[in-house]
């Protein structure tokens, strides 16, 4: 079977000490092993980062972008690659899997404008002779930790900024699904990105633990859940370094009495269902202004459901694929169970959805549940399954008070019409990321990626321009030249 | 004796259960009692700034502004009162306190511009019919600690641009010089701010553990030492909170051989024995490239140093004034008696001064310490008093990497003419404010302020640009409205 | 009779060869003479201004700052003064006058913030140990030439900002109303500008010419009619200086069928007959789309108009006054003429109003008039009257061609409730300043001021960010240090 | 003969009555011929570029950005291809038109950062409810008129962020050396740039005037020499086009007696003799303070210069080729001449080079001509071949004085180790572009290119952030949203 090894210093490597297995969800079977890093293997890629930096950092930044435009060119050659690895060992579907490449395409061609990004501001007399100006410099070597879900996205979406900003990076990406990381990375390398700048460990808490910990590294980017977030967070800021974290989300949608109903149910089916709902923007919570919305919205969408297949990756027609692993797929049914005792109506059920030919593999279908109150274990918690619930509300006021009563606040949507609407909901609502008849208002490459409340610790969001400030430190100069120079002949005889 | 008490929503209020000796130490004398508030005090002042937040985040920017103006004009009008307040409780020389007066009034002016500075990022068409802004909202009460060598000037780098930003405040000043923070306060209320949008609290660890851990304390901004500055910035960070926090400091100047050597001179008095050396940007150490240099430097010192005049704050002559207590006089002495022991050579001992009339002040003249080596005590912690230490390097190279092997990297600065040594110097050196030529370089109050290594703790610097990224959270909204509205006539028959 | 002189290096002079009358539009009586300047007294004006460029040039953007912030606290006290100063030349009602003066100050408060905005952009290592920034200087002497029907205001849209960006200035204000314009240059002065550096001289074309021509005139800013402005334009380039030109204009709103009907009405009314529609953003041209939102905008308008008052500027409870000359006041009558004669139906006729007592001034009452077409003379051009005229179309899409099929393209609004519609409309109208629900979109002093089509000519548009780039010139500096400097100690011998 | 035709609206067209030779310089032979446009042909390309406006305008400017990353990398794989044809029409060796190339795709590179570059300013509550933001909309159709010098980097500094901006675009190239312009067209167009978008046209004033005086162009880059920009600037601005127009230089270096001189002389042979001599920006006078410096200088430069060679581009090992025409290599040694006669004296003499096997070619040896004055035609004019002027100053001051005297204002550098002679020079110096111990200061693609005084007419300088807002016209939107909306209940009964 395949192991699948580190990139250390521009060479792969396997530590086999500890191994894990690699699933094929669609079947449910193991595919590959993926090899666990010990400490010492971190350090030894922390310490190929190290010795990297100080050239790296010297390298101009618009040579440095030069390996992105070589990236972005490799990401888009070998893009059907990329698109299948991803689907084997997550099981997104191919288009879906495209989609992801491509967002985390966005991410590169944002890095390739690093050397406008990375300007200071410069201020000439700030006193008499006196002028000062800030600049942004590398941090060192930094470090992401990235979740199983989007496996070419997350990653792409911390290390191509932070490599193009000087600093060097240690990768630990999922160990579900590793593969298509890897291969990223190497095309990276293949970019002309010299050996060392970037490195990527496979691994688990033991791992993570060195990133944590370690002196050399100066900065942790996180993504996954928000128990593990706070954890990562405090940890590194209580070792010295900065950190940002994104965590979970409940992501609700509010259906305005005056939306285009067609319009809100097309939206809401893949921003719901698509990528089996594991996605920290998944539209998890609809809910509806008035019953007269709800009434229209339940039936449209129960309409809406019926031709949605889930089936295996390696199928285009599928219009989503399994969820990551039998103990997740046990779960999700868990809370659909647990919603229907709470007295919610499953109106779409898709707990034992027939995957004929591929009944080993860990398939959750699109389940529609009504009636849901905000006392439900099924509300309060993140499902990250292909899992839409319908809560009632009477008014605006009340519907976005439960968006603010929730713990998390990733991202939020309005439908309507109506101008004011959008905007009073657009200023008030406390979740980083609004959309206004958009229910996956993911921030494109050049804005910024974050969430607000429980759903992100730190200052600043992800890529997009926060990212630039997170991967460098600033410094400010303050300069004044002494008189008596050259310039008025003094030092003619200088030092005689 | 008059009772400090605290702002809190626009009243000043006392809370006698607990109090401390305020004293004059240009006179060694208890001259007033601070109220040190108790946990239900904090709370009733973040219950009350709590309470403020939703009118002041919905006031516009532009009328939040004009507060900014108002209080610029009062502080001005003020400012020789604000002088004597501090000279009375901290020991400063009123040109002193008015510099540091002034450099916080600047924190007010850049304030006064804050509708352009949180203005957001606008993309038409991110994608078809979609567009993408991003904004910059306040995160609700933040909290402010601060130290008693700048009473005035560092509450004035926090809350003002966190309070333009639509924040409001809770503002913990140093125990020991309370008065002038708490009169500036009380103007800036006077400016026409709401109540309950500044509010200020007295007090020590008990108070601050409440900042740290509250729930509606959203951020908290820190200066003091090194060690309250980590623990400041994990538990802030632990309880949810962002948080910058600024430690100590030891910086150096390099002093080159092509130096001019009077201006070194000149410049080096004024950072070195300014405020009593009370300052995180003082200037304590001079690293002196070649013997040649360091015999100039220190016999150009010895002479200049002669006529300074150290005593009380109430005469305007004077060059500097005591230290804060006599605690931390004590500890100043022993220091220069550790370097002594070490080897090191007083040249100008300041440690049992005259200072005629005001025998029971704290003072410590103005010390000059040579061959000095970075094995020494006295070299490697932060002294914070009117002592200058000379240690000799054989080449820029050795003197630069004293400087990054130091645990801090606060200031730094380089004496030379030559544009080549000043920039290797500005790129490599591991500080984050460098000065050439200018031995303390704070950037002015439209750059920010802050160190690297363990002189901050945090992403985002002080004041300046970096305050308004940190007082506000990102929110990125997309927007993409629906087709067949009134546009196109179909809602033309609406409402009949 | 008072005679009104001169502004220049600090003085008031006056130059009495040609004098013109200043009337007070009210009574319809002269009040005043100005002395209209000859080519000498303009050139005197410019070598003063020239005199005093390189020492103000040379003062640190902060310290010009604080001029600022003292010239706002003596707007903010001396606003009475000017209003009445205001009133008595132009006509203008005192809350009219006091709205002005407003807008005037913000940008004062906008040009108080220089030093943030004259920031220029660092790189560092923009090849191998070369750095690159760019800096705004300022272009030396630059002349302002404004129109008489914003006497406070739109001459501080333009020096604040010239003069804090490091330039000096001469302003030939309107000769009908030079009162306000000369007090204000005045408390400029008072506030601690240096002699020179603010010149106001008061002229006609005569004077204008010496400007457009003048070797030292490095940029020309105007506000006027579009031929007048055109001139300018064509003959300031052709003498090699930068220049912005703004000229007429014809402001429509499009009433949606969804608009709120009421809110629409109560807009439309300040927006059309203020100030007597002598603005270059009064908004003259409502069209209805559909004739059901026809009939009831008609039907509205009119009852609403019923109690406005046209009346003498002294007395507050009026809602506009006087038109400014008796010349114009028949112009006006003029269009309303032509209109009804062009088949349109005067709905409201305010023709010959009756101010008692006051039967002399230049009055026009708020006129309304219905069926205007496109083909009319009164559609075509600016009628600078309170006159505002309906035109009828079936569609959005037939009222978008309307305006952009128009000659000038300064602003516009849309009433709407429909967010599509509204974007769509923003969008795609060529207009340069939109309101959506805002009748007047007058940018605020933060953002910058600028039609389309034939209101404005130039690249940059007047105050806001636009001004710092056009009142300073880049300057793009790039560096390399030599190697064996003295950091490496080859020159420690040097030269010898 | 090969006929170089127009590409428009993205097929070649040639329009034959009337035509020009295109001679290869280096043999002194005609090799093809260039239709020159007749006002029709014009007109088409402006007709097909006005039709291909409104679809290019609404593509969302990241899919517009993928263009320019094709068209990089385009341009990169047919490198040699184009400096074969640069070299054969222009006479420029292999390794400088390779550098010219990389110069013009790192502006391809900039253009790819457009969706970051285009973003708009927004305030949320510029008043209470309201918001207000702006945009960075496209001009329509705009027209670029470049020179012979540089075939493929100057139309590169236009045409990119013009299209990039959502602009499409009409070019006239020089009809000197049009093939490799119309090539790299070909390659945009192959990059995936619908037709119509980018249009070439070859001719002369016939087709200048055009593009002149057509309502529909928008907007006139230029670059040429000072009296043709000043009829393109004031012709364009006559007819309501914005414009900026770049013209000739005359760019002195100061050699203080502090230089490092073996590297000043390093870099004054490439930066005088590269290209011939005929860049916008060579340096073509060095000015040496004290006659020390100069006679070193000149025995220096006089060494170095014996091994240059001249010759035909085929050769690589050329350093420089011949100049465009016979009448130019006439007019350079005419220059010559007159300095001779005026008294200067000529120390390396290149007015009669030996090009064997090319004596047809168009040559001229690197020349050195000392003790030149300022009153000499030579020093006064621009000479645009390889010569090499050197004016002696006896101090600083004086050298300055002579930079600021001269009419042109484009490039200037200095030689010194000197911070406070770099910073008073860079801060004091009249002249747009400032390079320190860098004699070529042409700012990087991400700062902006442009000269003072009449070097540069416009506002604006060429590519980098000024080009953006050249290319873009800023429109600011006002919005307020009226109550008694959706959110409030009031169309809850919609549509019914």
């Amino acid at each position: 079977m395949t192991i699948i090894g580190h990139l250390i210093d521009g060479t792969i490597q396997a530590d086999i000490t500890r191994m894990q297995d690699v699933y094929n969800p669609s079947t449910g079977e193991p595919s590959k092993q993926v090899a666990l890093a010990s400490v010492d293997t971190v350090e030894q890629a922390i310490a190929a980062a190290q010795r990297a930096f100080p050239a790296w950092r010297n390298t101009p930044p618009a040579k440095r972008a030069q390996v992105m435009f070589r990236f972005k060119a490799l990401l888009e050659q070998h893009a059907d690659k990329i698109c299948e690895l991803i689907g084997e060992e997550h099981g997104k579907i191919h288009h879906d899997a495209m989609g992801e490449l491509q967002r985390g395409i966005e991410n590169v061609e944002y890095a390739c404008g690093v050397p406008q990004l990375l300007k200071g501001e410069h201020s000439r007399n700030v006193g008499p002779g006196i002028d000062s100006w800030s600049e942004f410099q590398p941090l060192g070597v930094v470090a992401g930790i990235t979740p199983f879900n989007f496996p070419a996205m997350v990653p792409l979406w911390m290390y191509p900024m932070a490599i193009a900003c000087g600093n060097t990076f240690v990768l630990k990406p999922s160990e579900r699904d590793p593969t298509s990381t890897m291969f990223i990375a190497q095309l990276l390398q293949e970019a002309g990105l010299p050996d060392g700048v970037i490195n990527v460990v496979n691994g688990d808490k033991e791992a993570v633990d060195v990133l944590l910990t370690h002196p050399d590294i100066k900065a942790v980017s996180f993504v996954g859940s928000t128990p593990i977030a706070e954890y990562i967070y405090s940890t590194a800021n209580a070792n010295g370094k900065r950190c940002q974290a994104l965590g979970g989300a409940k992501n609700h949608a509010i259906v305005m009495p005056d939306a285009d109903m067609d319009n809100a149910v097309n939206q809401l089916l893949g921003a719901a269902f698509g990528s089996s709902g594991e996605r920290c923007m998944a539209l998890s919570v609809a809910v509806a202004v008035g019953d007269q919305a709800a009434d229209t919205l339940v039936a449209k969408l129960k309409e809406a459901m019926a031709p949605l297949k889930v089936g295996a990756y390696s199928d285009r027609e599928n219009d989503f694929g399994p969820v990551i692993t039998r103990a997740h797929q046990e779960k999700v049914r868990d809370y659909i169970n647990s919603a229907e005792a709470d007295g919610a109506t499953v109106v779409v059920d898709g707990r034992n959805p027939n995957v004929a030919g591929h009944e080993g593999g860990f398939y959750i279908g699109a389940t529609l549940i009504d009636n849901v109150t905000t006392q439900m274990q099924s509300y309060q918690e993140e499902i990250f399954g292909p899992v839409l619930q319908v809560v009632r509300a009477n008014s605006m006021e009340e519907a976005m008070q439960m968006i603010d009563n929730h713990e998390y606040g990733n991202g939020t949507c309005i439908f309507t019409r109506d101008g004011e609407a959008a905007r009073y909901f657009s200023d008030n609502i406390q979740v980083g990321m609004v959309g206004i008849n958009v229910p996956l208002p993911v921030p494109v490459s050049y804005h910024s990626f974050g969430g607000w409340k429980r759903s992100l610790f730190g200052d600043l969001h992800a890529y997009g321009p926060d990212s630039v400030r997170f991967y460098t430190k600033r410094k400010t100069i303050t300069q004044r030249w002494p008189s008596s120079g050259v310039r008025e002949g003094v030092s003619f005889a200088f030092p005689s």
